[in-house]
Protein backbone atom coordinates (compact mmCIF):
# COMPACT_ATOMS: atom_id res chain seq x y z
CA UNK A 1 0.00 0.00 0.00
CA UNK A 2 1.17 3.17 -1.49
CA UNK A 3 1.86 5.92 1.92
CA UNK A 4 0.04 8.78 0.60
CA UNK A 5 -0.75 12.82 1.72
CA UNK A 6 -3.79 13.94 1.29
CA UNK A 7 -4.15 18.37 1.06
CA UNK A 8 -7.12 19.36 2.46
CA UNK A 9 -8.89 22.50 2.52
CA UNK A 10 -11.51 21.65 4.10
CA UNK A 11 -13.93 21.68 1.34
CA UNK A 12 -15.97 19.28 -1.12
CA UNK A 13 -12.86 18.80 -3.87
CA UNK A 14 -10.30 17.90 -1.27
CA UNK A 15 -12.48 16.01 0.90
CA UNK A 16 -13.79 13.64 -1.83
CA UNK A 17 -9.56 13.29 -3.21
CA UNK A 18 -9.10 12.37 0.91
CA UNK A 19 -12.08 9.52 0.11
CA UNK A 20 -10.76 8.63 -2.93
CA UNK A 21 -7.67 7.86 -1.60
CA UNK A 22 -8.28 5.85 1.32
CA UNK A 23 -10.02 3.10 -1.19
CA UNK A 24 -6.59 2.98 -2.63
CA UNK A 25 -4.66 2.94 0.98
CA UNK A 26 -4.75 2.78 4.61
CA UNK A 27 -1.42 4.43 5.03
CA UNK A 28 -3.04 8.19 4.90
CA UNK A 29 -1.78 11.42 5.83
CA UNK A 30 -3.53 14.44 5.81
CA UNK A 31 -2.40 18.64 6.13
CA UNK A 32 -4.32 21.84 5.67
CA UNK A 33 -2.40 25.01 5.41
CA UNK A 34 -3.65 27.81 7.07
CA UNK A 35 -2.61 31.16 5.36
CA UNK A 36 -5.59 33.58 5.87
CA UNK A 37 -6.88 34.74 9.48
CA UNK A 38 -10.30 34.03 7.78
CA UNK A 39 -9.30 30.51 7.37
CA UNK A 40 -9.93 29.24 10.95
CA UNK A 41 -13.05 27.05 9.64
CA UNK A 42 -11.17 25.62 6.73
CA UNK A 43 -8.73 24.03 9.33
CA UNK A 44 -11.51 22.80 11.60
CA UNK A 45 -13.50 21.20 8.85
CA UNK A 46 -10.02 19.53 7.38
CA UNK A 47 -9.33 18.20 10.76
CA UNK A 48 -13.22 17.07 11.11
CA UNK A 49 -12.78 15.03 7.68
CA UNK A 50 -8.92 13.93 9.15
CA UNK A 51 -11.05 12.30 11.96
CA UNK A 52 -13.67 10.68 9.82
CA UNK A 53 -11.50 9.07 7.70
CA UNK A 54 -9.10 8.16 10.49
CA UNK A 55 -5.60 9.34 8.86
CA UNK A 56 -2.65 7.96 10.76
CA UNK A 57 -1.81 11.96 11.51
CA UNK A 58 -2.91 15.63 10.12
CA UNK A 59 -0.55 18.24 10.22
CA UNK A 60 -1.77 21.95 10.74
CA UNK A 61 0.63 24.16 8.72
CA UNK A 62 0.43 27.95 9.82
CA UNK A 63 2.19 30.37 7.21
CA UNK A 64 1.22 34.01 8.59
CA UNK A 65 3.18 35.98 6.15
CA UNK A 66 0.55 35.00 3.89
CA UNK A 67 -1.68 37.69 4.66
CA UNK A 68 0.82 40.41 4.51
CA UNK A 69 1.29 39.35 0.63
CA UNK A 70 -2.91 38.87 0.15
CA UNK A 71 -2.81 42.62 1.89
CA UNK A 72 -0.47 44.18 -1.11
CA UNK A 73 -1.62 41.92 -4.01
CA UNK A 74 -4.54 44.03 -5.91
CA UNK A 75 -4.37 43.16 -9.46
CA UNK A 76 -6.32 43.69 -12.35
CA UNK A 77 -9.19 42.21 -13.00
CA UNK A 78 -8.63 39.17 -15.60
CA UNK A 79 -10.90 37.04 -17.73
CA UNK A 80 -8.18 34.03 -17.35
CA UNK A 81 -7.23 34.15 -14.25
CA UNK A 82 -9.68 33.54 -11.19
CA UNK A 83 -10.31 35.98 -8.20
CA UNK A 84 -9.23 33.35 -5.89
CA UNK A 85 -5.93 32.99 -7.06
CA UNK A 86 -3.13 33.52 -4.53
CA UNK A 87 0.12 34.37 -4.98
CA UNK A 88 2.37 31.24 -5.92
CA UNK A 89 0.17 29.55 -3.66
CA UNK A 90 0.48 25.80 -4.61
CA UNK A 91 4.10 26.03 -5.43
CA UNK A 92 4.66 26.95 -1.49
CA UNK A 93 1.59 24.54 -0.96
CA UNK A 94 3.35 21.43 -2.58
CA UNK A 95 6.69 22.22 -1.57
CA UNK A 96 5.74 21.81 2.04
CA UNK A 97 3.60 18.38 1.38
CA UNK A 98 7.25 17.62 -0.42
CA UNK A 99 8.61 17.91 2.29
CA UNK A 100 6.58 16.21 4.86
CA UNK A 101 6.48 13.52 2.71
CA UNK A 102 9.96 13.11 2.25
CA UNK A 103 10.27 13.22 6.77
CA UNK A 104 6.85 10.36 6.70
CA UNK A 105 8.79 8.10 3.53
CA UNK A 106 6.04 8.63 1.55
CA UNK A 107 6.32 9.47 -2.23
CA UNK A 108 2.56 10.54 -3.10
CA UNK A 109 0.73 13.69 -2.27
CA UNK A 110 -2.91 14.06 -3.44
CA UNK A 111 -4.78 16.97 -3.76
CA UNK A 112 -8.31 17.54 -5.40
CA UNK A 113 -9.14 20.75 -7.68
CA UNK A 114 -11.87 20.23 -10.25
CA UNK A 115 -11.53 20.56 -13.76
CA UNK A 116 -13.68 24.32 -13.71
CA UNK A 117 -11.37 25.60 -10.65
CA UNK A 118 -7.56 24.10 -12.95
CA UNK A 119 -8.72 25.68 -16.17
CA UNK A 120 -9.12 29.17 -14.09
CA UNK A 121 -5.81 29.04 -11.62
CA UNK A 122 -2.58 29.35 -13.21
CA UNK A 123 -1.10 26.54 -10.28
CA UNK A 124 -3.66 23.68 -10.98
CA UNK A 125 -3.75 22.98 -14.08
CA UNK A 126 -1.54 20.10 -15.73
CA UNK A 127 1.26 21.59 -16.99
CA UNK A 128 2.04 22.88 -13.35
CA UNK A 129 1.58 19.28 -12.19
CA UNK A 130 3.75 17.61 -14.69
CA UNK A 131 6.53 20.90 -13.91
CA UNK A 132 5.87 19.96 -10.26
CA UNK A 133 5.99 16.30 -10.57
CA UNK A 134 9.72 17.06 -12.25
CA UNK A 135 10.60 19.64 -9.95
CA UNK A 136 10.07 16.82 -7.05
CA UNK A 137 12.07 13.70 -8.94
CA UNK A 138 14.80 16.14 -9.44
CA UNK A 139 15.10 18.85 -6.19
CA UNK A 140 14.21 16.59 -3.32
CA UNK A 141 16.38 13.59 -1.92
CA UNK A 142 13.03 11.09 -1.83
CA UNK A 143 12.74 12.23 -5.36
CA UNK A 144 16.16 11.94 -6.84
CA UNK A 145 16.82 8.52 -4.86
CA UNK A 146 13.29 6.83 -6.01
CA UNK A 147 12.03 8.98 -8.66
CA UNK A 148 8.45 7.94 -7.54
CA UNK A 149 7.77 11.33 -6.04
CA UNK A 150 4.32 12.22 -7.42
CA UNK A 151 1.67 15.59 -6.94
CA UNK A 152 -1.82 13.40 -8.73
CA UNK A 153 -5.17 15.20 -8.66
CA UNK A 154 -7.77 12.53 -9.56
CA UNK A 155 -10.37 15.57 -10.16
CA UNK A 156 -8.59 16.83 -12.49
CA UNK A 157 -11.71 15.81 -15.67
CA UNK A 158 -14.52 16.14 -12.85
CA UNK A 159 -17.01 19.50 -13.33
CA UNK A 160 -17.76 20.68 -9.57
CA UNK A 161 -21.16 18.94 -10.03
CA UNK A 162 -19.70 15.82 -11.22
CA UNK A 163 -17.17 16.08 -7.84
CA UNK A 164 -20.17 16.51 -5.78
CA UNK A 165 -21.87 13.13 -7.06
CA UNK A 166 -18.77 11.25 -6.63
CA UNK A 167 -18.51 11.98 -3.22
CA UNK A 168 -22.47 11.37 -2.35
CA UNK A 169 -21.42 8.11 -3.91
CA UNK A 170 -17.96 7.69 -1.75
CA UNK A 171 -20.51 8.45 1.40
CA UNK A 172 -18.16 11.86 2.24
CA UNK A 173 -19.85 13.66 5.29
CA UNK A 174 -20.21 16.64 3.56
CA UNK A 175 -22.01 18.07 6.44
CA UNK A 176 -18.55 18.33 7.78
CA UNK A 177 -17.38 20.44 4.99
CA UNK A 178 -16.62 23.72 4.50
CA UNK A 179 -16.71 26.13 1.93
CA UNK A 180 -17.23 29.99 2.67
CA UNK A 181 -14.78 32.37 2.46
CA UNK A 182 -16.01 34.44 5.28
CA UNK A 183 -15.26 33.44 9.01
CA UNK A 184 -18.79 33.50 10.28
CA UNK A 185 -19.91 30.31 12.50
CA UNK A 186 -22.81 29.66 9.56
CA UNK A 187 -21.64 30.02 6.17
CA UNK A 188 -22.83 33.43 4.24
CA UNK A 189 -24.60 31.81 1.14
CA UNK A 190 -23.17 34.82 -0.91
CA UNK A 191 -18.67 34.48 -1.50
CA UNK A 192 -17.76 32.43 -4.38
CA UNK A 193 -17.26 29.86 -2.69
CA UNK A 194 -20.48 29.52 -1.54
CA UNK A 195 -21.92 30.15 -4.43
CA UNK A 196 -20.13 27.57 -6.05
CA UNK A 197 -21.07 25.20 -3.47
CA UNK A 198 -24.69 25.95 -3.66
CA UNK A 199 -24.85 25.90 -7.91
CA UNK A 200 -23.20 22.44 -7.84
CA UNK A 201 -26.00 20.84 -5.03
CA UNK A 202 -29.02 22.77 -7.34
CA UNK A 203 -27.39 20.78 -10.65
CA UNK A 204 -27.61 17.99 -8.89
CA UNK A 205 -31.04 18.68 -7.41
CA UNK A 206 -29.21 17.27 -4.08
CA UNK A 207 -30.13 19.77 -0.87
CA UNK A 208 -26.91 21.16 1.02
CA UNK A 209 -26.66 19.34 4.81
CA UNK A 210 -25.42 22.51 6.15
CA UNK A 211 -27.28 25.33 7.08
CA UNK A 212 -27.01 28.71 5.94
CA UNK A 213 -26.91 32.45 7.52
CA UNK A 214 -30.72 33.68 7.40
CA UNK A 215 -31.20 36.29 4.36
CA UNK A 216 -31.85 39.86 5.35
CA UNK A 217 -34.83 40.58 5.07
CA UNK B 1 15.91 49.16 -13.12
CA UNK B 2 14.71 45.72 -12.31
CA UNK B 3 13.06 45.41 -9.13
CA UNK B 4 14.72 42.53 -7.26
CA UNK B 5 14.24 40.55 -4.34
CA UNK B 6 17.41 38.64 -2.88
CA UNK B 7 17.14 35.76 -0.27
CA UNK B 8 19.39 36.36 2.65
CA UNK B 9 20.59 33.52 4.74
CA UNK B 10 23.39 35.59 6.77
CA UNK B 11 26.08 33.55 5.44
CA UNK B 12 28.91 35.14 3.16
CA UNK B 13 26.92 33.36 -0.43
CA UNK B 14 23.81 34.84 0.24
CA UNK B 15 25.51 38.44 1.14
CA UNK B 16 27.78 38.07 -1.62
CA UNK B 17 24.69 37.52 -3.63
CA UNK B 18 22.75 41.21 -1.73
CA UNK B 19 25.69 42.82 -2.64
CA UNK B 20 26.09 41.74 -6.48
CA UNK B 21 22.25 42.48 -7.14
CA UNK B 22 22.71 46.12 -5.27
CA UNK B 23 25.00 46.90 -8.27
CA UNK B 24 22.58 45.78 -11.00
CA UNK B 25 19.52 48.13 -8.68
CA UNK B 26 18.76 49.98 -6.28
CA UNK B 27 15.03 48.72 -6.29
CA UNK B 28 15.97 45.75 -3.97
CA UNK B 29 14.13 44.28 -1.54
CA UNK B 30 15.51 40.96 0.47
CA UNK B 31 14.19 37.76 2.70
CA UNK B 32 15.10 35.57 5.32
CA UNK B 33 13.28 32.20 6.30
CA UNK B 34 13.81 31.35 9.82
CA UNK B 35 12.89 27.14 9.54
CA UNK B 36 15.10 25.98 12.80
CA UNK B 37 14.90 27.43 16.41
CA UNK B 38 18.84 27.56 15.35
CA UNK B 39 18.50 30.01 13.53
CA UNK B 40 18.09 33.20 14.92
CA UNK B 41 21.58 34.49 14.44
CA UNK B 42 21.22 34.23 10.72
CA UNK B 43 17.95 35.79 10.63
CA UNK B 44 19.77 38.67 12.62
CA UNK B 45 22.34 38.52 10.60
CA UNK B 46 20.33 38.71 7.71
CA UNK B 47 18.60 41.83 9.08
CA UNK B 48 21.72 43.40 9.65
CA UNK B 49 22.91 43.00 6.42
CA UNK B 50 19.65 44.19 4.84
CA UNK B 51 20.27 47.44 6.79
CA UNK B 52 23.73 48.18 5.61
CA UNK B 53 22.93 47.37 1.93
CA UNK B 54 19.70 50.22 2.82
CA UNK B 55 17.07 47.63 1.04
CA UNK B 56 13.54 49.10 0.99
CA UNK B 57 12.18 46.44 2.66
CA UNK B 58 13.27 43.06 4.77
CA UNK B 59 11.01 40.29 4.99
CA UNK B 60 11.15 37.72 7.94
CA UNK B 61 9.37 34.29 7.21
CA UNK B 62 8.66 32.41 10.64
CA UNK B 63 8.12 28.50 9.33
CA UNK B 64 8.14 26.97 12.69
CA UNK B 65 6.57 23.13 11.04
CA UNK B 66 10.19 22.88 9.56
CA UNK B 67 11.28 21.50 12.97
CA UNK B 68 8.76 18.95 13.26
CA UNK B 69 9.83 17.92 9.53
CA UNK B 70 13.40 18.08 10.85
CA UNK B 71 13.05 16.03 13.49
CA UNK B 72 11.45 13.45 11.67
CA UNK B 73 13.87 13.42 9.16
CA UNK B 74 16.81 10.91 9.30
CA UNK B 75 18.14 9.43 5.86
CA UNK B 76 20.99 7.48 5.33
CA UNK B 77 24.19 9.80 4.81
CA UNK B 78 24.61 9.70 1.08
CA UNK B 79 28.36 10.44 -0.70
CA UNK B 80 26.10 12.23 -3.16
CA UNK B 81 23.54 14.43 -0.98
CA UNK B 82 25.10 16.90 1.46
CA UNK B 83 24.07 15.97 5.45
CA UNK B 84 22.65 20.16 5.10
CA UNK B 85 20.03 18.86 2.79
CA UNK B 86 16.66 19.87 4.35
CA UNK B 87 13.19 18.84 2.65
CA UNK B 88 11.90 20.34 -0.61
CA UNK B 89 13.31 23.39 1.18
CA UNK B 90 14.26 25.79 -1.81
CA UNK B 91 10.99 24.89 -3.75
CA UNK B 92 8.94 25.85 0.27
CA UNK B 93 11.82 29.13 0.07
CA UNK B 94 11.78 30.23 -3.94
CA UNK B 95 8.10 29.56 -3.58
CA UNK B 96 7.61 31.95 -0.99
CA UNK B 97 10.50 34.25 -2.94
CA UNK B 98 8.05 34.49 -5.77
CA UNK B 99 4.56 35.08 -3.73
CA UNK B 100 6.29 38.22 -1.92
CA UNK B 101 7.60 38.93 -5.68
CA UNK B 102 4.30 39.08 -7.06
CA UNK B 103 2.73 41.30 -4.23
CA UNK B 104 5.70 43.48 -5.24
CA UNK B 105 5.40 43.41 -8.61
CA UNK B 106 8.88 42.17 -9.24
CA UNK B 107 10.01 39.67 -11.04
CA UNK B 108 13.98 38.42 -10.57
CA UNK B 109 14.53 36.82 -7.20
CA UNK B 110 18.44 36.18 -6.25
CA UNK B 111 19.97 33.72 -4.00
CA UNK B 112 23.92 32.90 -3.51
CA UNK B 113 24.73 29.25 -3.24
CA UNK B 114 28.71 28.47 -4.60
CA UNK B 115 29.33 25.88 -6.77
CA UNK B 116 30.33 23.13 -3.96
CA UNK B 117 27.03 23.44 -2.18
CA UNK B 118 24.97 23.48 -5.46
CA UNK B 119 26.45 20.43 -6.16
CA UNK B 120 25.50 18.82 -3.34
CA UNK B 121 22.26 19.60 -2.89
CA UNK B 122 19.66 18.09 -5.04
CA UNK B 123 17.54 21.88 -4.42
CA UNK B 124 20.22 24.18 -5.91
CA UNK B 125 21.89 23.26 -9.31
CA UNK B 126 21.16 24.42 -12.32
CA UNK B 127 18.90 21.88 -13.48
CA UNK B 128 16.66 23.04 -10.27
CA UNK B 129 16.99 26.16 -10.97
CA UNK B 130 15.71 25.53 -14.31
CA UNK B 131 12.80 23.87 -13.58
CA UNK B 132 11.90 26.32 -10.99
CA UNK B 133 12.06 29.22 -13.55
CA UNK B 134 9.47 27.33 -15.78
CA UNK B 135 7.23 26.64 -12.76
CA UNK B 136 7.02 30.02 -11.46
CA UNK B 137 6.33 31.33 -15.57
CA UNK B 138 3.66 28.84 -15.73
CA UNK B 139 2.52 28.57 -12.83
CA UNK B 140 1.91 32.17 -10.95
CA UNK B 141 -0.02 35.31 -12.56
CA UNK B 142 3.24 37.41 -13.30
CA UNK B 143 4.85 34.49 -14.63
CA UNK B 144 1.74 33.66 -17.17
CA UNK B 145 1.49 37.21 -17.98
CA UNK B 146 5.19 39.04 -18.44
CA UNK B 147 6.95 35.53 -18.76
CA UNK B 148 9.75 37.37 -17.13
CA UNK B 149 9.94 35.63 -13.72
CA UNK B 150 13.12 34.09 -12.88
CA UNK B 151 15.22 32.86 -10.11
CA UNK B 152 18.90 33.65 -10.38
CA UNK B 153 22.00 32.34 -8.63
CA UNK B 154 24.96 34.43 -9.87
CA UNK B 155 27.21 32.66 -7.70
CA UNK B 156 26.57 28.96 -9.34
CA UNK B 157 30.79 28.94 -11.06
CA UNK B 158 31.87 29.85 -7.84
CA UNK B 159 33.84 28.27 -5.51
CA UNK B 160 33.61 29.38 -1.73
CA UNK B 161 37.09 30.50 -1.65
CA UNK B 162 36.36 32.93 -4.87
CA UNK B 163 32.88 33.86 -3.20
CA UNK B 164 34.91 35.60 -0.57
CA UNK B 165 37.82 36.69 -3.34
CA UNK B 166 34.62 38.30 -4.97
CA UNK B 167 32.70 39.35 -1.40
CA UNK B 168 36.03 41.04 -0.30
CA UNK B 169 35.85 42.85 -3.67
CA UNK B 170 32.55 44.22 -3.30
CA UNK B 171 33.46 45.64 0.29
CA UNK B 172 30.54 43.11 2.17
CA UNK B 173 31.22 43.48 5.41
CA UNK B 174 31.55 40.16 6.37
CA UNK B 175 31.73 41.38 10.16
CA UNK B 176 28.32 41.32 9.82
CA UNK B 177 27.27 37.75 7.98
CA UNK B 178 27.14 34.78 10.05
CA UNK B 179 27.34 30.74 8.78
CA UNK B 180 27.62 28.64 12.66
CA UNK B 181 25.08 26.30 12.84
CA UNK B 182 24.89 26.85 16.81
CA UNK B 183 23.26 29.21 18.24
CA UNK B 184 25.58 30.81 20.67
CA UNK B 185 26.65 34.15 21.26
CA UNK B 186 30.06 33.49 19.36
CA UNK B 187 30.31 31.05 16.35
CA UNK B 188 31.57 27.29 17.48
CA UNK B 189 34.08 27.27 14.65
CA UNK B 190 34.00 23.17 14.43
CA UNK B 191 30.24 22.57 12.65
CA UNK B 192 30.02 22.17 9.17
CA UNK B 193 29.45 25.95 8.35
CA UNK B 194 32.07 27.36 10.71
CA UNK B 195 34.78 24.67 9.11
CA UNK B 196 33.60 25.68 5.46
CA UNK B 197 33.81 29.47 5.99
CA UNK B 198 37.54 29.19 7.95
CA UNK B 199 38.41 27.18 5.15
CA UNK B 200 37.90 29.35 2.78
CA UNK B 201 39.39 32.29 4.48
CA UNK B 202 42.53 30.49 4.89
CA UNK B 203 42.99 29.52 0.91
CA UNK B 204 43.02 32.80 0.21
CA UNK B 205 45.06 33.90 3.39
CA UNK B 206 42.74 36.58 5.09
CA UNK B 207 41.79 36.62 8.52
CA UNK B 208 38.16 36.24 8.97
CA UNK B 209 36.63 39.20 11.23
CA UNK B 210 34.53 36.97 13.57
CA UNK B 211 35.73 35.86 16.76
CA UNK B 212 35.27 32.61 17.77
CA UNK B 213 34.31 30.41 20.66
CA UNK B 214 37.85 29.99 22.71
CA UNK B 215 39.10 26.47 22.06
CA UNK B 216 38.61 24.15 25.23
CA UNK B 217 42.53 23.79 26.68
Amino acid sequence: MTKAIVLLSGGIDSATALYLTKQETSDLYSMNVIYAETYDNEAEASKRLATAVRVKEHLSVFLPFYKDIENRYHPPSSPEISSAYVPARNVVFYGIAAAYAEALGAYRIVFGSNADDSKELPDAGPEFIQLMNSILNIGTRAGRESRRMEVVNPLIDYRKSEVLKLAIKLNVPLELTWSCYENAITPCGKCRGCRTRLRAFEEIGVSDPLRYAPVAP
